[in-house]
């Protein structure tokens, strides 16, 4: 890095490991390197400026036959690849949703990632389960859900989501896990209902559980982006005459595009009256139940069979961390566990094996990290946050509103603004000028993401393109949202 | 930690991260710490010694609601859940597939942690995109793979595994993508084979992608617990004969028990004749290609479709990194990309998209540390480590040979040896005194285990309780490898 003198050598050890005086020399360098990067994050733009390919080309197309010096790796690590990262932990990360690594839960990471667990088995940790038990029930207290759900760490939502709708199929006892779903003559079509406005990974799920994106019923949204209960109640309705066979909902608490809250305590109804697996998906906003005032957004999900949500997008937890509660979590172990012979131990019928409750065998040592982070802000340290988000949000919201040149495009129950310049374009049709404004908009983004000060995404709402301000990173702050309106105002100056 | 002062506070920010400088104390204090583990993991047990429970009912109930010092965490983490965990990276840890953490992949993780990226779109992540392109050629190359394989790292082999199941699923055209697979008369049951001796991540993915059990023809082993390659011929026959869909072969190369090599060359050939998708779960054995004389147990793996191999488990990379290889990205593409539009941007036409790739859509900068333990280590340093396990493991069979107490119950073609002690024991019937051969192998293992210096695991081999030393771990030199086989003797002389 910096400071290391170019070109210096340390021996490579021609076995065993690097020594620990080297780690600890290295170690502490790329520290300090980590510390100064979150102190002045600023130096970086947040969306790379690369053209694609252009950090694959400058490094070697085949690999070293000799050891290099760490000195020199770390070195091109600062030349050629820091160029080329997106700064997703930079307080002006705008776009999809923002998310970040806090100290504390980057501490957990270097701890995690030198013990190297396999936490398959308690017995392969005893510490990663324990913890994971711990974490996830401070967690579940803190977001308010009961106590009869347990929760299982995942990697991401997509992938609790996955488990969740394979528990709902195989609490449908037609012995999907044994005898699979090719070849039966017997099986009706499995369907399964979320909003238009749900995350990709629903959908993702079903084709990768061999239900096909046929399953998929997508409910019409209203139109503040919500699921319609009662179209929803229409559709099951209509496929259990067409003899199709209903078997969960997923209702998203927080959509991707929106932050929209779907009606959970009807949808609840309908799944309780239809017996349907209700799995919410609060990946983004379940964290904002960690402030009390807000913990109403969960309201109906008490009755939800499972709710995941993701620790590493809105609770500073370094990515990846997805926890998925569940009250039958029997059922979501029935249809994962398989103990061949050599995972067989002594203590398996006292203790929980991570495995069973998975396609992942091994697993990381992600309790720790987020064991560190409840205890360093505690709760009312990380409401405070969630608090702060929400208030900068709607801060930059009423800008948008108070000004004759942009409109708001959704609600804002959390930390994401929807909006959109609305500049009069010109156009001999509807459909012309509103293909200009578009344009003019995605043009907008562009400028203000190439500037590196701030990165925005966009989504489309009714047809429209629309660009999306998400605050989520634990160092954004007012200064940060205020830039981001000034770029987005000097670009719009300079286009519109 | 250690030298912490007991009780001393530090404020716990109202608002934001830790200060940077907090974190460069405690960052340092950190790495201070993982260097003296990796230098003296010989201090603690390798096998966690603490009962079910022990952990959890140590720490409180609720969450703090106030944040509290990282000193007093810190001091928790090395008083509390330190003692309960089992040392995968320790170099006396020779139960399963041993691992390693390496130093200069800690390095890396650290790195990555405070990046936080998820790699979803090559936007979000053009660093993390273009470093896994490099570096899994840079295996692929160490491998001797072909050029026509191209990479996608996944977070462990269970899951590379079943995208490989599934892509060889679309590779039907039967539509399972769009029209999944439930009430469909028109389709026959789907069957994949894989030995008797296959990891259960096949079994498990089958069940996840709704094929069931029922799709899994189990073929059986030879003498050396490789698969019997006639006999996959004649039940792809008979399936055909029955009116089944034969569709993908797994092939083993290092067989979890053994590390028997399923004879791909023969296999490759009938899946060739019979239009199968080759799978090679080269899980473990993948990473001793990379040392030239050993590249020969790839033999017929250049024909396959696609090859798992997990450098998290024998490549000194932090968990968790699973590579997988496939001649077929494009079918790969098609069974899984799914792109709302809120992702879209406008060079997706020009790059590649990690998330076309997968269920999960973010994922870890995971490339970061492979790409840094290729170029510290270098091709030679890897292959003289690999070589070193393996000559580890030779020397420990020719002590289990050489010894009357011992036999040896499988060839260890790898750094995995399976042995046990053949003490004569008393028993009226042959059943009895096989069972308690069992009773007294596995008495032996236990007692071995809770000296806590060294851990082995166990698996069962034609009906036998089988003992396994698995070296791998890269700080395992010859002593720690003696040191157990002497563990071993004094149980034996003590027990038997």
């Amino acid at each position: 890095m910096g400071h290391q003198e170019r070109g210096a050598r340390e021996a490579t050890p021609a076995a065993g490991d690097m020594s620990a005086e080297e780690f600890r020399r290295f170690g502490r360098e790329v520290v300090d390197w980590v510390a100064d990067y979150l102190a002045r994050p600023e130096r970086f733009p947040v969306l790379a400026q690369i053209e694609p390919g252009q950090l694959r080309s400058r490094l070697p197309s085949t690999p070293p036959e000799e050891g290099e010096p760490m000195s020199r790796i770390l070195e091109d690590f600062e030349r050629l690849v820091v160029p080329a990262v997106t700064h997703w932990n930079h307080p002006s990360f705008f776009a999809y949703f923002a998310t970040s690594a806090s100290a504390p839960g980057i501490l957990g990471e270097i701890l995690a990632a030198a013990f190297d667990n396999k936490s398959m088995l308690w017995r392969t940790s005893p510490a990663s389960t324990e913890l994971e038990e711990v974490a996830l029930d401070w967690l579940r207290q803190l977001m308010g859900l009961p106590e009869e759900f347990g929760g299982v760490i995942y990697d991401t939502a997509s992938v609790a989501t996955l488990h969740a709708v394979a528990a709902a199929r195989e609490a449908l006892n037609l012995r999907v896990r044994e005898d699979g779903m090719s070849g039966r003559a017997d099986l009706p079509l499995l369907r399964l209902y979320a909003s238009e406005q749900s995350h990709s990974s629903v959908e993702k799920a079903l084709i990768a559980l061999g239900l096909g994106q046929r399953s998929l019923g997508k409910v019409p949204a209203d139109n503040e982006f919500r699921m319609d209960a009662a179209a929803l109640g229409h559709m099951v309705e209509e496929d259990r005459r067409a003899g199709h066979l209903p078997f969960c909902v997923v209702a998203t608490v927080g959509t991707t595009s929106t932050t929209s809250i779907d009606p959970v305590p009807e949808i609840a109804d309908i799944c309780a009256r239809e017996k349907l697996w209700l799995h919410v998906d609060a990946a983004y906003a379940g964290s904002a139940a960690v402030a009390p005032e807000m913990r109403h957004v969960l309201g109906g999900c008490e009755r939800a069979d499972s709710l995941v949500t993701n620790p590493h997008k809105w609770l500073f937890t370094p990515f990846d961390l997805s926890a998925l509660y569940c009250r039958r979590l029997d059922v979501l172990r029935r249809a994962f566990t398989l103990v061949p012979e050599y995972l067989r131990t002594p203590e398996q019928e006292v203790v929980r094996n991570g495995s069973d409750y998975g396609v992942q065998l091994g697993r990381r040592f992600r309790a720790l990290k987020l064991w560190m982070i409840i205890r360093y802000f505690g709760a009312e340290g990380l409401a405070s946050r969630i608090r702060e988000h929400c208030r900068l949000a709607r801060l930059f919201a009423s800008l948008v509103e108070e000004s004759e040149d942009w409109e708001l495009l959704a609600p804002v129950p959390f930390s994401v603004v929807c909006f959109r310049a609305r500049n009069a374009v010109e156009g001999e049709t509807d459909a012309e000028r509103a293909a200009r404004l578009d344009a003019l908009n995605e043009r907008v983004m562009n400028g203000v993401n190439s500037t590196g000060e701030a990165f925005l995404s966009h989504t489309k709402l009714k047809g429209v393109f629309t660009l999306r301000l998400a605050v989520g990173n634990i160092r954004t702050a007012e200064a940060h949202v205020l830039r981001a309106w000034q770029l987005l105002n000097e670009q719009l100056s300079k286009l519109g």
